[in-house]
């Protein structure tokens, strides 16, 4: 029978250390480690290469044997057994999974950004504000295989916790870059990526675009849209048609049109 | 210069009615009555013939003049001024806005849905969860300028503040109608009216489907897709090809793709 260290305080510095890691990007960035909950997560992750530093497991909760498994290929995790009050302090969902972890995080730089198509399809979203919107736009790509996710001038760090559980661990199966919008224009130049830029003020249909070739489909905020510099390098400005009183989408759901066109397409 | 009648105290009954208001969907069904928050959103509401029972707004945050531009085609309404810290705790923009108000509601019977177009597109959720789901349903319902949007078996009044709120006023421009699934698969088929239902398990993709004529896109919840009662009732059953690795799309982002290939196959 494994026998694992165990934490029995909330004075424990390793489990303050875990509240802090979930409440600030800073910190984060600072260690290089994210607070992931879950054994579904925790398995995308380790699919995704990830690599877990330190497990919290509540034998309350889940049986040691789903713990090992989940560690076996991970041999440098440390495996910590915590009471249930700890795991109640530290976790989301409180009453259930019962195993949670501070796993590495990865560097999203645009020059580790390789494509394993020919005229690949990505998404580019400048500046997005809502963690459930960036997780919403993540299920999207992962559902249409998009060959990347492109993240202009983000507001946070992609471990937030929030937008881990709103991308249903679609944060760690696709790929992602970050940048500044300046050097992702040059990027998608230097690598032949027509950009096609979401806005209200466009005249040309979102339908009426070819998508044949490599193409990403970029979008802003819902509160200002994309950016002037978006807007004046762009190979084409595309409109979705508004017919109603408020004109009004939701920047997954106006991603997810314009994503699902070009599949369409190129189907 | 217009006096209003004024409340300071907190306990008065009818702060106390407003906030059970706005938590207590019994209590709203109960009153016929809900709450609205908000200049756009009042502006909005009237414009769709609500009727407003009773105003309330806090000079500190908003002029008399607005005020009384906003009531004017509505005799009926009461205006209270309240103080700002009776606002603050009846409001959820505690420091914006300045303007509330009790709003009779509609019904949204099956009965009174008429559509002025021949060949109608509408929107059928079943038993969405979400409010922040069900307002963008709402937001995309307006922007394609559906003929109707119809929930089968609705968790929550529509009348719920964070329905409201997520739907940036939509829930005020949308015909909407409610109602259980049985009867709702009758007035699709006495209307004529295809209905397609999204599920995983389809083997028709939703692009190879023709919306031509009066149609319904029906879509059921993330958790457990739609009830047999659909899928078995439906003219087609019809799927959004999935290609990643977690394939889980948001409901309104899955909704929102089949109305815009819909819409582009009718313009």
């Amino acid at each position: 029978m494994n026998t694992f260290k165990q934490i029995t305080s909330l004075q424990n510095p390793l489990i303050k250390k875990t509240l802090v890691l979930k409440d600030k990007s800073r910190e984060r960035k600072k260690s290089g480690l994210f607070v992931l909950e879950g054994v579904r997560e925790l398995q995308l992750a380790l699919k995704g290469n990830y690599s877990i530093e330190t497990l919290f497991f509540c034998e309350n909760l889940i049986s040691k044997e789903t713990v090992i498994n989940l560690t076996k290929n991970n041999t440098t995790a440390e495996v910590i057994e915590i009471t249930l009050d700890v795991y109640q302090k530290i976790a989301y969902r409180a009453t259930t999974e019962g195993v949670m972890a501070l796993v590495k995080s990865k560097e999203h730089n645009l020059d580790s950004l390789h494509f394993s198509t020919k005229k690949p399809l990505i998404l580019v979203a400048e500046a997005p504000e809502k963690p459930g919107n960036i997780g919403a736009l993540l299920r999207t790509a992962d559902a249409a295989n998009l060959d990347a996710v492109i993240i202009a001038n983000p507001k946070t760090d992609l471990y937030n916790p929030n937008i881990i559980r709103s991308s249903v661990g679609c944060v760690f199966t696709n790929k992602i870059a970050t940048g500044n919008t300046t050097e992702i224009i040059a990027f998608l130049k230097e690598h032949n990526i027509a950009t096609y830029c979401a806005a209200l003020t466009a005249s040309k249909a979102y339908t009426k675009v070819d998508y044949a070739e490599s193409s990403a489909i970029v979008v802003g905020t819902e509160a200002t849209g994309l950016s002037n510099e978006w807007l004046n390098n762009s190979t084409q400005n595309i409109i979705i048609p508004m017919e109603g009183q408020i004109d009004s989408m939701n920047v997954s759901v106006a991603a997810a049109i314009v994503i699902f066109e070009a599949k369409r397409q190129r189907s």
